[in-house]
């Protein structure tokens, strides 16, 4: 089966023509502006091309209800042209083929679950760190949505006592992506994260707040795999350094194998690398193509 | 289908005969002293009442791996005598009848999901607080293990300035069971919780902590209702409180009007009272006699 997917973030489309398998025969990159500008490029991209199904994996918050008068929308983001836009309406309307949605994160953790790093398993986890932070979520073999759809990167975590930095979310003091996204190294330590890279203190402090969080992601949902992915992640030290910060915070608590003497299986990058979120779209796609037959 | 259900706890083991549709025709509650006096009071108390399934919600941690060959034991325990007891096993095989098995706190969200608070409901949380917190997690329908089980008690949160109570947890500094459970509360303040009621800086530091937990748990679950309980919880100011503060924290991001308007109505207290439990455990028993059918 041809399949269609899409990997739609706030400032690039990625546009690609696969199949269930994970394969990519086609693929291109749209820069994201206006839904007026991009979305016509976006299905342009796909017309004529023979796909079966389309799968979505969308920047957010988004609306995954399907009893919802708006699922399938994007509905408040800060990228103001693209609030309370229907996403997945159009592009089914367009394409007439159907349509499988989720957040970005839950189709990149889907991807890692299909062909990746949690192939075959059950229970994983898809933390991004990056320009934002977002974790997508797959527990007892379903995509976590609930209410909304999980928004763990705003987990609320305790400051280290010497950090004097503002936080960079607008909502919360002490979350996740306020002390420790891109931006938030960045405005603290007044350099971009590449340049930082030989600054032992900045990767110990963005270690100290990214086990705090992966610790509470453990303790919550006891995922059997923890996938750590995003710009921030190229810093490839910090693997090591969450690895360890994690074990130390949770303190031999949790009496499994995998914690006690596997953290560098059960911590991992990414497999699929940077094609996690289109691969991810790609199995949204075929998901939905398998459920309209 | 008559039914029984076990809350097996670490001080008291409550026994009921009832049915799937949450009705209690018989019950008892037996101390918890070592497995060798307490298990055969258990099955006496169940022979010969014409149960046709067993659900059991323990406490832990336990084995859920159905893959295990420790399937359905207790593991590691503060209470030595329960270290690798065959709990689920030995029921059954004392019994003779189909026995679900899972935690206490999960058996109590499945009961008031069947039965109670969050009838009906696809995504639900159970908190107790009370000698520890256990929390309890159905999401998308099914009750989350993963790896082990949820350990979200043990959030770590962060601590109040003025806060200089060492904690109670022997693994965690600042998670949410050594700041804000039952023993932390008396050994903070030298008094137990009820007489503790007019003191209101105590109540106001236990919902600081509280709400962290709360609305990390909203974050990471993104539940649809969340229900507190748990002898803390006798306090029922608490219930104003934590919601207040959880709203405060969360700021608005979440753009769901449960949360930014209904909080009387999200964060609720069991509708089963203290039977949560028990009732959950029926529920457990009524899903492994439907499955061995």
């Amino acid at each position: 089966m041809k399949i269609g997917g899409l990997e739609a973030g706030g400032t690039k489309m990625v546009c690609a023509v696969g199949d269930e398998m994970g394969n990519i025969m086609d693929k291109t990159v749209i820069p994201t502006g206006t839904p007026e500008d991009t979305v016509p490029q976006i299905t342009g991209f796909f017309r004529g091309k023979g796909i079966e199904a389309m799968g979505i994996g969308c920047f957010g918050p988004v609306d995954l209800n399907r009893k919802s008068t708006t699922y399938g929308y994007i509905t408040q983001t800060p990228k103001l042209p693209w609030v309370n836009y229907d996403m997945a309406g159009t592009v089914k309307r367009e394409l007439g083929v159907p349509v499988g949605f989720d957040t970005d994160v839950n189709g990149a953790v889907l991807g890692e679950v299909a062909w990746g790093a949690a192939k075959g398993l059950e229970n994983a986890i898809y933390m991004t760190v990056g320009t934002g932070i977002g974790v997508g979520v797959y527990l007892e073999k379903k995509l976590l949505h609930g209410l909304m759809h999980p928004e763990a990167g705003h987990m609320l975590l305790g400051r280290h006592p010497e950090d004097s930095y503002k936080g960079r979310c607008p909502y919360h003091d002490n979350c996740a992506e306020g002390l420790a996204a891109g931006p938030a190294v960045e405005e603290r330590w007044g350099k971009k994260a590449v340049e930082l890279a030989d600054r032992e203190e900045v990767w110990e402090l963005e270690a100290y707040y990214l086990a705090q969080a992966v610790a509470n992601y453990i303790l919550a949902y006891s995922p059997e795999k923890i996938i750590l992915g995003g710009g921030i992640m190229h810093q490839e030290k910090l693997y090591g350094m969450v690895r360890a910060k994690t074990k130390e915070l949770l303190n031999g608590y949790i009496p499994k194998r995998e914690i006690l003497d596997g953290m560098e299986d059960y911590i991992v990058a990414p497999a699929l690398g940077d094609e996690a979120g289109i691969k991810g779209a790609l199995c949204l796609g075929a998901m939905a193509g398998k459920e309209s037959e």
